[in-house]
């Protein structure tokens, strides 16, 4: 259990504070997480690593030279927001663009990505790096589908080396996605852990029996089988990821391995060499060559009862990175060149940003205008629709549709006014709109439509106008950042069923006549006839997954309120609005 | 409690063999622990630190450049015997002498004590560091009676950087015990901690409440007190420890501290932040400055629920060595110099030595052979004896000190003959006689006894004959070895009892008549009388502690079984046997 703490919702700040507290060498606190005390040198690319707290080492000890460069700090097990990413990547990048590394897990994916559209639409080149080493959550042929467990720390080692020794953002992204197509991981629980200031671990396992397959955010694994020996537990996890190892062949992968036995947090220093006394006897039976294998506690879930083994297939580039000079609060390594570092002198702090607008045209600042008009439009159909998007939501789900609508139109629309009124153009009024929508709004539905906005923002820019194909192309761009960052596809009943209708037609009536309200029309009522179809399927993703069975009959809330939405978007373009210049 | 073992005997053991398995980049099992897999350089003082098992990283973790260079590593929570020390201080000592550290309790100051006692008589310079900063322990005037906790981390780092920077073995001794007296620790615990294959752990704080001034194996605190916040925490352990801070002066102590947060096994890395947070606030107000605090796991328990706050207050001179680089397996900091470091050619191995003895001289050989025939006459008086002794130990101890007695004579008479048969001297056949005395015997008395043959021995060399004033030096440095490894005082009601009088007796007789015969009976009269005028003490140390009162009226058996064997050897000494030339 967690003993020590002050308020429990104040206790991941309050270890944030503590930990920066204690490595004034290493990092700053930023709005959002922390980066590194010294500045990013100019043009290289920032790798800005985080998930929630409750991990650590990962991920906030991890930021110094040869490893991280910022990490936005999540709650306990909670993603961080996309502002909190966002504020970090800001913070963290210095004209070499930004590596965002992360768990492959919902949350992270949604929030590290809808933080990636924002910083897109602003002109900052993004990639996103998922670990997925977790063999016991999805099979073999959908490696990069699985969750991110104890791989993080050697993806994320390669990669910050890789950095350091000068890759720019293509090398350092496909050395990243190397690491992680290499990188395999297997775990075992044999109890939960506790939430600070809950009286009850999250789960329980029973005594004489252990979970494989554990996941680091209390999930209690896949499978129960009885408790065994050290040797037993060893075999049970080399056996899992031994499985998966690639061919050896000369010039490539050649029995090196990278290995890491990782303690969660109550599995002492003295068991996991218990445990690794064995892993080490078959390793060598089976001809592999341990580099520089590390036993600790790497990516822990508080006090939880359990271990997992990685295991990295290396060759020789990836092992010159994981065996490169690191510095960081909590993983040290070798000497670091001696180079000069000096301090950061600037960091990101949304409100100052807030105060002020890039300078935008004449032409640009009109059209935003439109734009603040079309969003209010918007907002006035989600609150005529509010008890209407609300109970379709509530068959399978918790009923809040219509409320997250309202919020987050009111939050776009405020948002972007204020951008306005201080002379701002078409693409950052987008852009913050996107941001505001998101926060006001919560949820995933909410960061869909913030990334849809930022997204549109991005086809834009604060100087020149917008003819028809540019609005086309935006309201693409929308539709893409959605399915980019939900993952969803058609057919799982979520607003994808209506908004990849709705792209198609947009593109196709666009080509065909060049008008985009026309275009806008088409698209509105393809939209709004798939919306209707959704009826028709189980839900598979999304909001109503867990209630599944009971949709059935019912359209997606999502998709009918995208529908809604779209159509009132036609109706507007179709009746421009009298704008006073 | 322990998940993962295989054999619970065996914890330790494999526990050691995969921390080897590891780290073969710095360190390499010999006999009795790790060293270096590095060899040490011609001339440099060898660090030798140690402890028992369960409390890694200490001690075998800190074994690399810049701190350790060997650890003897005990089972868990024993401390190593002298064996196993000697035999890793063996291995690690290159010609520099060997500055044997460890936290201060009973069981490591005998066993290390006794490693030292060997080491000396075979030449090697040895100083003995205590670490002893658990200011719950003892009062503040009797700083270096007090037991060591987590300072053993930045003791051991001090010396280990001064050891690199050059420091020969007074410089390196010095600096430690400054260090040792410079550091104060205080830690409070939550529950307690389950040795592996136990059901049970070895004590429970109650909910709601923790025990303030914890041990390190298992001892659960000097007091309760309700359960505080994350920041009550904080200030107790801050306000326990700053009570000690001594006074700021310019050219010393100016208020720079090495602050160590340490979570003894399942408070976790977010907690000790919270808990860090408040720290850094206090220190601040205070006017102290952390240098490189460090806030994690250090010196732990197994999985005991606690952690402590150490501060060490740092000088010019503590604060360049607690900075320096290091490079261990679970210590690092800073670019270690890249200087040469061969890797070992060599290890101690007890059987390979038992094989040889040093050559020695026909003189010394027939010495050897009068020793032998001595110990000899201890074992028949042993033998005769144990029913006795054993019965007189029953009276307030376990019953087992004839038995134990009779062990020891046994072992030492075997190892001496199979010494002597082999050609060695009288230093050799001594020293030999006390290793396997002590292990033989095992226990307090065991070590005891074996130390005092092992300094006797060293007072010999395997050339020369010796004369009577040798004899008696040879007597004298044996009770003074007792001394110096029991610890305990006249009064006591212990062995010392006896062999204090037993000493001056024979020092003031041999100088009156230059006789050893005539010294060692009137030596022996003293130590009977002395050990009868036992039995009106009641019992404060030693085997007969426990049941102090009911050993009032009955003589301690050490004290008896020291006169009546001296007694022996006074008649030996009377009546030399013929021996065959």
């Amino acid at each position: 259990m967690t003993y020590l703490l002050n308020n429990p919702d104040e206790f991941a700040a309050d270890a944030l504070r503590g930990f920066a507290a204690a490595h004034p060498q290493y990092v700053t606190r930023v709005p959002g997480g922390v980066v590194r005390s010294t500045a990013t040198p100019k043009g290289q690319p920032a790798l800005v690593i985080g998930g929630g707290s409750g991990h650590y080492p990962a991920f906030a000890g991890w930021v110094g030279p040869g490893m991280g460069h910022g990490a936005p700090c999540g709650n306990i097990f909670a993603s961080p927001s996309a502002s909190q990413v966002y504020s970090v990547a800001r913070s963290a990048e210095n004209g070499g663009g930004v590596i965002l590394g992360f768990g492959n897990y919902a949350g992270d994916v949604l929030h590290f990505g809808a933080a990636a559209e924002k910083l897109r639409a602003e002109g900052i080149d993004v990639r996103i790096v998922r670990v997925s080493d977790d063999i016991a959550s999805n099979q073999p042929d959908r490696h990069r589908d699985r969750r991110g467990i104890a791989g993080d720390l050697p993806v994320f080692k390669i990669v910050g080396a890789a950095i350091e020794a000068g890759a720019d953002l293509d090398e350092a992204e496909r050395i990243a996605w190397k690491a992680n197509d290499a990188t395999r991981s297997l775990g075992v629980a044999f109890d939960g852990c506790t939430i600070p200031g809950a009286n009850e671990p999250l789960f329980h396992v029973e005594n004489e029996v252990m979970a494989v397959g554990l996941g680091i955010h209390g999930e209690p694994g896949v499978k129960e089988v009885p408790l065994g020996t050290a040797a037993e537990v060893a075999d049970l996890l080399f056996d899992g990821v031994i499985a998966e190892e690639p061919e050896r062949k000369a010039g490539g992968y050649s029995g090196r391995v990278a290995v890491i036995l990782n303690g969660l947090g109550t599995v002492k220093y003295e068991e996991l060499f218990v445990v690794y006394s064995r892993i080490a006897e078959r390793l060598e039976a089976h001809g592999l060559t341990p580099v520089q294998p590390e036993v600790g506690e790497f990516v822990t879930s508080l006090d939880m009862a359990g271990l997992s083994l990685t295991l990295v297939f290396l060759d020789e580039e990836l092992e010159r990175f994981w065996v490169a000079p690191v510095d960081t609060p909590a993983y040290r390594r070798g000497a670091m060149p001696a180079v000069d570092r000096p301090a950061r002198t600037w960091i990101y702090r949304a409100e100052d940003e807030d105060q002020e607008v890039p300078a935008a045209s004449q032409e640009s600042q009109e059209l935003a205008t439109r734009i603040v008009a079309a969003l209010e439009t918007l907002r006035e159909t989600a609150e005529a629709n509010e008890e209407n998007f609300g109970k379709l939501d509530a068959v399978a789900g918790d009923g809040d549709h219509g409320q997250g609508m309202v919020y987050g139109t009111r939050g776009a629309v405020e948002a972007a006014r204020a951008a306005l009124d201080r002379g701002a153009g078409a693409r950052t009024v987008l852009v913050r709109a996107g941001s505001a929508w998101s926060e006001a709004a919560g949820g995933t539905s909410g960061a869909l439509w913030g990334a849809a906005l930022t997204a549109a923002g991005g086809v834009f820019d604060d100087q020149e106008t917008a003819d028809g194909a540019r609005v086309v192309a935006a309201l693409e761009a929308a539709v893409d950042a959605v399915q980019r960052l939900g993952g969803a596809e058609v057919g799982d009943k979520t607003m994808i069923d209506a908004a990849v209708p709705y792209r198609a037609a947009l593109r196709e009536a666009f080509a065909g006549n060049g008008d985009v309200a026309a275009a806008a029309r088409a698209a509105a009522d393809a939209a709004a006839t798939a919306a209707q179809q959704t009826a028709d399927i189980t839900a598979r993703l999304g909001r109503s997954r867990v209630l599944g069975a009971k949709s059935l009959g019912t359209p997606d809330p999502g998709a009918v309120s995208f529908s809604v939405l779209v159509d009132a978007l036609a109706t507007f373009l179709e009746n421009p609005p009298q704008i006073e210049a």
